[in-house]
């Protein structure tokens, strides 16, 4: 081993120290990776990345991102030290209520942290999508705004969730240049050995993949040797790089290094002293960074942070064209009228709500520069495809339109990547049925508020004849149960114009479920839609003295419109509400919601899918608790009770029993 | 090219006219694949598999998987002609509403289907834990009873999902040398060549898994290549095999071959009859299998099902404690009384609901030889160790202690394919936020009413300090959703036990969902939990002339309790009603439901999560209808509205309205 500067030595054992102390305050955490990472971390933030503490949202910073999100506080002491707002208190507030610093990273909770991060695999999927959106940037805007690299530290554990197959496999194919993961090696998992169940030749597996790889091995505290290998990553700009690092969980403890234990159990305070003892720090001291560690980090940063000012002075020196397009592209929103430039459906359309989102999107493009869009292998399907637009490729990286492959788990990530890396607007699109496999993305675009539009078609068993294993029946329901996910389901194409509308304002993921089938236009939603798309539900057909309501979303909304027909017919008079987002209605407020459902009216409702949930709105919900069956759409419909017959004689059995 | 027999070459015709004929009468079906792999077919049903078409239940046939479900039509073309009960007619009812031939291969559905496929990746998973039965059975029971193989066919599409990842690295590590897996390398996929998102190395990606990789290239026609290949991948017993055979979808249509639209497109007449004619075929005949094809067919099914003529000779020989073991492990279940065996616990005992089903699990394993345990990296943390097994491994078949890695997806994949198999009842768990991870596998054991055990743990904000990311708070709901999924929230450690014993006679999936933290035994749930958690929900606290209920699932039925007692220090009597399992409570009848929660009495619930579906039973439910937050777990709840006085001042309010 070469030798390494005291004063670089001695920061990263406060580094430790800290990784130590925190968990050891919370009475939880994990330690062992943190410390094993710190000589990475301390080469990463003092001699690689390019960033400012001051400016934690600059564009072009580097990205990183710690998919092995467990190791939170390596980057939370990393974040402090370098003089981003986290402030010791806040790492002592480690893991407590109200803390800038939870267990594992959460974007838009603590600035410096760009992507929520702590289930497996999701970090390496995001990045991903950070390094594509950086080409693409770099490809429209020319590198004077967009120029920088995206760095990933993960684990066994991520690089043995099937996410980061598609996600690496996706990056390889793409040639993501950009890109450099550490592969911390350190043989450890919960249950012991990594051997017990990983058997990979990693290596081999990603230069597979197309990547490039670095097996550094066992560098320690060689950080000479750690800062060659992550500079030499960036050379071949070609192929994404896997650095494979073996580390030592745990390290330097002479008790627990190496052990599984030493990955979420705190030390104890005699292994915490021991430790530092080796270390050289004062055994009985918390939390300790003496000056002279303090001065190197802050100086560290100073001089990382010196390429925020070269890039300030040469954006500034942009002519202004390129400037407002740099803007226009950042900000990730249409621009100007949105409403007005969307297509409008009139009584003699009658198009699938995937056919509707399909013209929206090739409305909403000139208008959107960042519209960026693609599918896991069902572009046309699906109703996304970028009409006119290159495909993103190393060749072409300015194309706004992408092929993710069947991945629709790493084509979630990587969206949720691109959206939270700023100046993409990912829109991503498959069947519904396979919104599974996306959902733990899904989930953490929600909590990150992350800027997506999932587009999921084929929304109910109208999918005919693929079957049940095609026709979703639970999965609305599933995705209406994730906290910050806004789903639509518009009734028609007016609808899904309006649906469009307020995504783009919405300030999180949106879910756009498009049925296969066409549906007829509605009377009434070319005026409605668009103020009763935004407030979740609105009424369509309002007879006066109306005796019940028809409530419904999607394809079902025309069935409700027919039964209140043959309803009308026998006298009876109904009312029908679409509802194509619950999130939008709830938010609307309870005097708005009672004006759509007057307390006291009975209501029917009337949904392709699992009727769980619906007593929220319905005395009787009609729908599927079961699943669908392989015939033509038209037939699993009407077979499984959603007709208008089914309807009407729900409306008249409720009537007559009050 | 070898001179092929020309009576098989028609046999191959007649199939690929089956492939043609049965999606345009249908017009809807992919026939692209199913003709480009019919020599494929032919050679695994008349030369290699091991199967009796008279008994397709016959434990030691080999497994066949058809990953790549889609193609359907040639599975269904094989079954019919080998001899299966599938009717002609049941081929030309293909795609159609109560037929034995849906769009994709349905487990349980149609004789000599194995496992649910269509969602891509999920027949790999599969298969990888029906090799691992294979290989258990056979260690634990010698080769006489259950010696076999299992072979897939492999999309693009399959290769692409993550799931794949997961279950080659589970495969390779594990050393499952009785799976052969051919990968249909077509160079198609539905957007277009596969190589404009995939340009992955495939074999060696599979080798860097520990796998044996055959590269037959294109082999077109030539049967005794397709033979000699698929009988070399089985001379390795300790790797399982990727062979890949290189096909042109849609082959030999002159104008559909090589193109994506003869993936999921019928031909039309014209291209069918020309194709036909190309084959030698008469072009105007549809569903045309000539007689000297139909004998040839069943000859070779004949000759192959005399394996099962050799099996049942040689077991009905075998002494009679190994065919008493045999039918032991073949039931899959517990033997004897299960309830007497399981432990119970008292006022004293407060043990978090995943250590009591730890301790269930000890309880079980006695009496259940084939219960089969293991976590993805979780087992202490998920009370799913199994004490004194070995672990399953090639030096170790028997083990019934199994190391799934961090690859969720596929344990429950593995999962299905084992259960499906038959001879396992297998147990795998994690925390339940990574529920998310599996959940494409956890649907379709529901629709092949699969008999596996979920374990979550750590099942709400309970969790504390990891934080939201790893805090369910939609999951329970989610998984609530999934019809034929019997979801368990028990609430103490007797209704754990209660929960199993209910788990072992159920005829589909089981979620168990476990608390991280301690929660008291309550009062009454020794006597009443066996029938009141079967029933799915039950009285637990019933006082004279109650006032209102108080329903709660889980740790939160504690909260409930407690919220009781303060209102009958008030003077408001509240009966307690704990709901387990909502679908077994649906079950149980409109009747006894009544008895529980009485028509016209208020209720209030409480529950740890959103509190969407809650309005099924609940006036007003409380729960969590956002993310949570990392700080220790009591405090969580509590400051997210999950207390006591919570839930009493909800009644109060309630009471108050009426």
């Amino acid at each position: 081993m070469p030798e390494i500067n005291p004063l670089e030595q001695r920061c990263i054992s406060v580094v430790r120290g800290l990784a130590m102390d925190a968990p050891q305050a919370a009475n939880s955490g994990h330690q062992g990776t943190a410390m094993a990472l710190a000589p990475l971390a301390h080469v990463l933030w003092t001699r690689v990345m390019a960033y400012d503490p001051e400016a934690p949202d600059w564009p072009d910073r580097d990205r990183f991102v710690l998919s092995a999100g467990h190791a939170s506080i390596l980057q939370y002491s990393m974040l402090h030290l370098m003089g981003y707002p986290l402030t010791m208190d806040d790492l002592k507030a480690f893991r407590q209520w109200g803390s800038a610093t939870p267990g594992h990273p959460e974007a838009g909770h603590t600035a410096g942290i760009e992507v929520t991060t702590g289930p497996l695999g999701q970090g390496f999927g995001n990045a991903v999508g950070m390094a594509l959106a950086e080409r693409n940037l770099r490809g429209r805007l020319g590198d004077g705004f967009i120029d920088h690299h995206t760095w990933v530290i993960a684990s066994d554990g991520d690089l043995m969730e099937g996410i980061s197959h598609e996600a690496a496999s996706l990056a390889g194919a793409q040639g993501l240049g950009r890109l450099t993961v550490v592969y911390d090696d350190n043989h450890i998992t919960i249950d012991g050995a990594t051997e017990i169940a990983l058997r990979d030749d990693a290596p081999a597996r990603f230069a597979a993949y197309g990547w490039e790889v670095i097996e550094l091995g066992e560098a320690g505290d060689d950080l000479d040797a750690i800062e060659a290998a992550l500079k030499a990553s960036k050379v071949d700009e070609a192929r994404p790089t896997l650095m494979v690092l073996r580390t030592r969980v745990g390290s330097p403890s002479p008790t627990w290094e190496d052990n599984p234990k030493a990955h979420g159990n705190p030390f104890d305070e005699a292994t915490i002293a021991e430790t530092k003892r080796v270390m050289g720090l004062p055994p009985e001291e918390t939390f300790f960074v003496p000056d002279d560690v303090a001065n190197f980090y802050r100086n560290a940063a100073a001089a990382r942070a010196a390429t925020h000012a070269e890039w300030t002075e040469r954006t500034a020196s942009a002519d202004t064209e390129a400037r407002r397009a740099f803007e226009a592209a950042w900000s990730a929103r249409p621009a100007g009228d949105i409403v007005a430039g969307l297509p409008t459906f009139g009584p003699d359309d009658s198009p699938a709500t995937r056919v509707a989102s399909q013209q929206v999107i090739d409305a909403l493009a000139p208008i959107s520069p960042s519209l960026f869009v693609g599918s896991a292998d069902l572009s046309g399907n699906t109703g996304t495809k970028l009409a006119g637009a290159e495909f993103q490729s190393a060749a072409t990286p300015s194309g706004m339109a992408m092929h993710y492959g069947v991945r629709e788990h790493a084509m979630a990530a990587a969206s949720v990547g691109m959206a939270l890396h700023g100046g993409i607007w990912p829109v991503g699109g498959t069947f519904l049925v396979f919104s599974d496999y996306a959902r733990p993305s899904v989930r953490l675009a929600a909590l990150s508020k992350a800027r997506v539009v999932f587009v999921w078609s084929h929304d109910s068993v109208g999918v005919g004849e693929d079957g049940p294993t095609h026709q979703p029946v639970e999965q609305v329901m599933a995705l209406r149960t994730i906290p910050g996910l806004c789903v639509f389901r518009p009734a028609d194409g007016n609808e899904t114009a309006a649906a469009w509308a307020t995504a783009a304002k919405i300030d999180g993921p949106v879910a756009m479920i498009l049925s296969r089938q066409g549906t007829p236009t509605l009377t009434g939603t070319a005026d409605l839609a668009v103020d009763g798309v935004a407030n979740g539900a609105y009424v369509l057909v309002d007879p006066d003295d109306a005796q019940v309501v028809l409530a419904g979303t999607g394809t079902e909304v025309a069935v409700a419109v027919e039964a209140a027909e043959t309803l009308a017919a026998e006298g009876i008079t109904a009312r029908v509400v679409s509802m194509p987002s619950w999130e939008r209605f709830e938010a609307a407020g309870a005097e708005y919601r009672a004006s759509v459902l007057p307390k006291g009216l009975p209501v029917v409702s009337v949904e392709a899918g699992v009727t769980l949930g619906w007593h929220r709105w319905a005395d009787v919900p009609l729908g599927i608790d079961r699943f669908g069956a392989s015939a033509p759409g038209a037939t699993v419909l009407d077979r499984l009770g959603i007709n208008p017959a089914a309807v009407a004689d729900a409306a008249r059995a409720l009537l007559d029993d009050r």
